[in-house]
């Protein structure tokens, strides 16, 4: 039986929260430059349909996030029964409006409002979020170059360089192929000239594909699913996965766990990042820097 | 050592031309129903630039397929000294005429031409090449369905499905990742639930990952690189690759070759294409499909 005893701790890890801290300070400092020499900041519009509360709690923490690095913040919060037309009516005020260089609609929008359509209604140069198909299409192409990355992907190959984790030549399995995470961020490892594997529900044997991999992103959203067993010795793991697990150890009832077993995973990793406190902190700091880099595109032209 | 009596052949081999003239009976079938119905046939604008040879070969059996299943084609030879602007207002032109239903420009274009920007001038509706960045992004994307899918991608899982290969839950290993071919199958062999890998140039062992692949699509344009070792017994193996190579014992100096060594893939792949007869002929039936779709998009709408 392994013991937890700190010895048994072999890899690194990847501490999310001081690597976004550090961007979060580069980023503060190039607003400052950007208002000193232009008189303007960056603006991103945060909007949010309805009061649930894990939505309400994203949103607060962006919006408390721009306020620390100098950016903007637009705040639009709309009841849950706005109807399309209406939200689609503020969207194009938004892009309309040159203070703001970022639009963000929080996810999910109620029942009744197409989420495909309203997000195609902000302008491109807006698309902080980097969901419009064509900011993927140019994401996937060789040659070409998105506006915007996607905030969770562009922060889960963040947190490889900052750790000192090539790509390239590498093999890199990518658990998931979700639109926001899985499929942009193998989009990007492709693009970083890895050996880009996809492994998703529909793969009958998912720890003979992983087993191979030298870099594991998990983003299937299935709490602890990846065993420490399932991967090879030395393997940089970045887990997207944010799970509630029950605990009634715990006030609120329950935990955050990642789609890692980070216990076993982390004697055989090479490097691994911890839930929470890995790519949570990233995907807010990329957020901050797709809105400056949007500002900067609008502003400095 | 092996020898080369038919008997050591084991793979069925798919019959490419057979099966796209099955798929151009279908399509001139259904090109007389709407003419027919509406009194209208689809049309596909063919441009051409300047007098490569391949290209024009390439072009003049396009043209001529599209003849015999009853699609007009339209048919624009530019110099070589075209300019760009003269190109796009053409590309306007054909966008206009509600008579072409699908615009096809061939490529490469001379050197003075930013293909790009010539390419994304082209109306999305009529995008039967399937290249434009918004139609990529909508193909990787789940819940997202392009327009129009490349042809030579189509016509790679056109080959699979009409052989009886599965795809759902199989190993797919992609052979390169090109805007043209291997992106857009590995993506449609992901929306088909394949466990996908793509193998490039910059992978250090592509013979190890290629060897654990149910279907593997070679479309690396290296005469010959997929040795016969490389394939797992049993494997569905299409073949892109069209390279030529010197043999002085034919009239032209050089023959077509494959990616795979057919000869010796032959003996271990459960089925695989040949080349030439094998790819080719779909990518062109796949070119008249969706000129047919946009027709009837545009027509019966």
């Amino acid at each position: 039986m392994a013991t937890s005893s700190p010895s048994d701790n072999k890899a690194t890890i990847i501490d999310g929260k001081a690597i976004a801290q550090t961007i979060r300070s580069e980023i503060a400092s190039e607003v400052r430059d950007l208002s000193q020499k232009y008189g303007k900041v960056p603006g991103l519009a945060v909007v949010i349909v309805g009061s649930r509360k894990d939505s309400q709690s994203y949103v607060s923490m962006k919006r408390k996030a721009c306020a620390e690095v100098g950016i903007k913040s637009f705040d639009l919060d709309l009841p849950e029964d706005v109807s399309q037309d209406e939200l689609i009516s503020k969207v194009h005020e938004l892009n309309a409006n040159p203070d703001v260089h970022g639009i963000l609609v929080q996810l999910p929008l109620p029942k009744h409002i197409n989420e495909e359509k309203v997000l195609g209604e902000i302008n491109i140069e807006k698309d902080v979020d980097g969901f419009h198909p064509l900011n993927i299409g140019k994401l996937a192409m060789k040659g070409r170059d998105p506006l915007f990355l996607p905030c969770t992907p562009k922060g889960c190959l963040e947190l490889l360089s900052r750790s000192g984790v090539s790509i390239k030549g590498k093999k890199a399995v990518v658990v998931g192929r979700s639109n926001i995470v899985g499929l942009p961020v193998a989009l990007l490892l492709l693009k970083e000239d890895a050996t880009v594997t996809i492994v998703h529900s529909r793969t009958p044997d998912p720890e003979i594909v992983i087993r191979e991999a030298d870099i594991i992103i998990a983003a299937a959203g299935q709490a602890s699913m990846i065993k420490g067993s399932w991967i090879k010795p030395g393997a940089a793991v970045i887990d997207v996965g944010t799970n509630a697990v029950d605990d009634p150890t715990r006030k609120s009832g329950y935990r955050l766990v990642g789609d890692v077993d980070f216990h076993e995973a982390s004697k055989v990793a090479g490097c691994i990042t911890p839930v929470p406190g890995g790519v949570g902190p990233l995907t807010v700091a990329m957020l901050l820097k797709n809105t400056l880099d949007g500002a900067k595109r609008a502003i400095a032209q």
